[in-house]
């Protein structure tokens, strides 16, 4: 039934070894992956088995590694920033052929649930975020290693050299789309630039904070100047990162260890009463916090972009109820299978940037390397080569 | 300088005394208010003084008497949604003359700064709610009682006899509007009315959820019904409160008494997944979280109606992050002056209802019974006659 195909990829080993040993409470932060041979089991009906080419890492991987750690959620392959090529398709599907250049989604698209009718959102009732965002991986893979089925991270499980992914999980790419790029679209430059585009809906002429400068938030910073953003305040308590938010079109910068008064007053004063429009990419109840209440009273919309869901985000209610919105979005708003293709296209047209993104270049081997880089800001994207093209 | 008008009006007389006394300490909640005599200077500049004729009791008066309990916020005379006479205007003032029918707004619109220019809010830059939201009561008041100023709550004072606000808080209506009914335009109606109709943005055919069936809530369920909803859930935990809603047009009704489970769980299982909108009439920060959570995921829209400001009102961010939207409004997003005479209009063309809000009448003489009602969930809304016409 399974063809045994011998490659690597990266799991965190302990908690495989734990959970194969009942010992799941010994989990712990900041234990490297492993790399080791695993079997991925061919595509079954509707599915796609992709050679991942690149990859970048997202703290997202971070996240469930180090902060989320779900019990249930492990052991798992990691990685959700994924661009490859199809190598093989299950029975049913006729959207994708071997040698098709493809981005793996982590949110599904069926085209047929009402939210995938709608045009107010991007979510869909299929895949792991529709009901298991709190676990975060699925038992619904085709790994095994030693025995044991690994679970699928976010529906993608991209540092693998192959993975296999539900149809409408894939987005078909332009042909001669760079690989190790466009991955980005994966998830980081598509969550900040439509977390600005799309669901906070910045308009021209207005102002904008982005708190937090990874690659989300000068994803955000892009997206705020493409719809017109007059001003751009770019936030990061590590002033490194200001040098690049400007290429991205920030026009203000601000550190927060700077001042001594809360940085919504400082924000209101610099801004007469506070931003139009502000973005959280850090994942951080208290800054989460702090953005809603930088915006202007009556009309300033904040937005969740930075994904965490250990604590309780709050406010006190005067802050709504004097007019300002609180949204979220997860993929920027993005519909997945539609807009990765269009967001390449953007790329090939010189719309989009990504090339900035990339600071470091690794290979799968290296993924510890890259992960610790990440750890600490010393990167806003290390795009790690996978497979041979 | 001043005219010496004699007439009845209420204030609480423990914080009066106990702030006369250095003894702010000792404010406690149930106190009585007490009919005094107090001086009411004649208006100045751009000011209107006003014969209150009727007024309802709100529950923000109790609020600021009983929870917010602000020490700069005493003594004050109480009532926000009144109506009334023009009996003087001052320097300045052209749009009102001695005779004109009016309501008192509690939200300036000065038509001149950025808020009230642009047509996303009801904010103004001008009045108690710009910077005083807190105290809710401003000392810029013509009231003197026993040799010493009585502040003025929420710029308007409706539990007097007279009272003089400001010409930007006062919106001329319809000379046929019965002041004994319009009065709860002045706060109550509009509030949840215009929660529905302008800040939620309620749509034909929607699934809709109002928390809480004071005046408040049974508005936002009429406000609900007039923009299309077709299914209109009324929560409470005094089912007594179930038939009026119907008459406001609640199609569904929900005691969250009668379930173990938390009320969003039973909403979204009632509704597939939850509610596209949801409406906060309590003023509860618990309730405000409930019925963000009863939201449908991807576009449901939660909406702050009542007034609380004294905890933190809070969610997991997955909630936001997953596409539902919080926000707030004060007054229902009514421009003051604009939206009041057409909400007037609307009464008398019987688009809106008024009449089947008020379950008491009373005189300003039995001010604390009505608040006993009100505290005992007993009414709806009680009108207390001030002022003959």
């Amino acid at each position: 039934m399974y063809n045994k195909i011998q490659f690597s990829l990266s799991f965190c080993p302990l908690c495989l070894s734990e959970i194969l040993h009942d010992l799941a409470v010994a989990w712990e932060p900041n234990k490297p992956l492993v790399i080791e041979e695993i079997e991925v089991a061919p595509p079954q009906a509707n599915e796609v088995r992709i050679k991942i080419v690149a990859t970048g890492v997202c703290h997202t991987d971070l996240y469930h590694l180090f902060e989320g750690m779900h019990k249930d959620g492990f052991p798992a392959v990691l990685g959700h920033e994924g661009a490859g090529i199809v190598e093989s398709v299950g029975p049913g599907v006729i959207e994708f052929q071997p040698g098709d250049k493809v981005i793996p989604l982590f949110i599904y698209q069926c085209r047929e649930c009402r939210f995938c009718k709608s045009p107010k959102t991007n979510q869909c009732e299929k895949g792991w975020a529709a009901d298991r965002y709190d676990v975060m991986a699925s038992a619904e893979s085709r790994f095994t290693c030693k025995g044991k089925k690994i679970l699928q991270f976010m529906g993608t499980s991209t540092f693998s050299e192959y993975t296999v992914v539900n149809q409408m999980a894939v987005a078909k790419i332009d042909p001669t789309a760079p690989l190790d790029k466009v991955c980005l679209l994966g998830c980081g430059v598509c969550t900040g630039y439509g977390a600005a585009v799309n669901t906070a809906k910045v308009e021209p002429g207005s102002t904008c904070a982005v708190f937090g400068l990874g690659a989300v938030g000068l994803a955000a910073v892009m997206g705020c100047k493409a719809a017109g953003a007059k001003k751009i305040i770019a936030v990061d308590i590590n002033p490194e990162k200001f040098e690049k938010a400007k290429v991205f079109g920030a026009t203000d910068f601000l550190n927060p260890k700077d001042h001594s008064k809360p940085i919504s007053q400082v924000l209101s004063k610099m801004t007469n009463g506070g931003v139009d429009f502000s973005l959280e990419c850090v994942g951080n109840v208290g800054v989460m916090r702090s953005a809603l209440e930088s915006c202007v009273k009556g009309w300033g919309v904040s937005v969740l972009v930075g994904w965490t869901d250990l604590y309780d985000v709050a406010t006190r209610p005067i802050q709504l109820i004097a007019g300002r919105t609180w949204k979220g979005s997860l993929f920027g708003g993005f519909k997945s299978k539609d807009g990765v293709p269009q967001m390449v296209k953007a790329y090939l047209d010189k719309k989009v940037k990504l090339d900035e993104f990339v600071t470091h270049n690794m290979t799968l081997a290296q993924v510890n390397d890259a992960i610790e880089l990440m750890k600490h800001g010393e990167c806003i994207r290390t795009v790690l080569s996978v497979s041979p093209q």
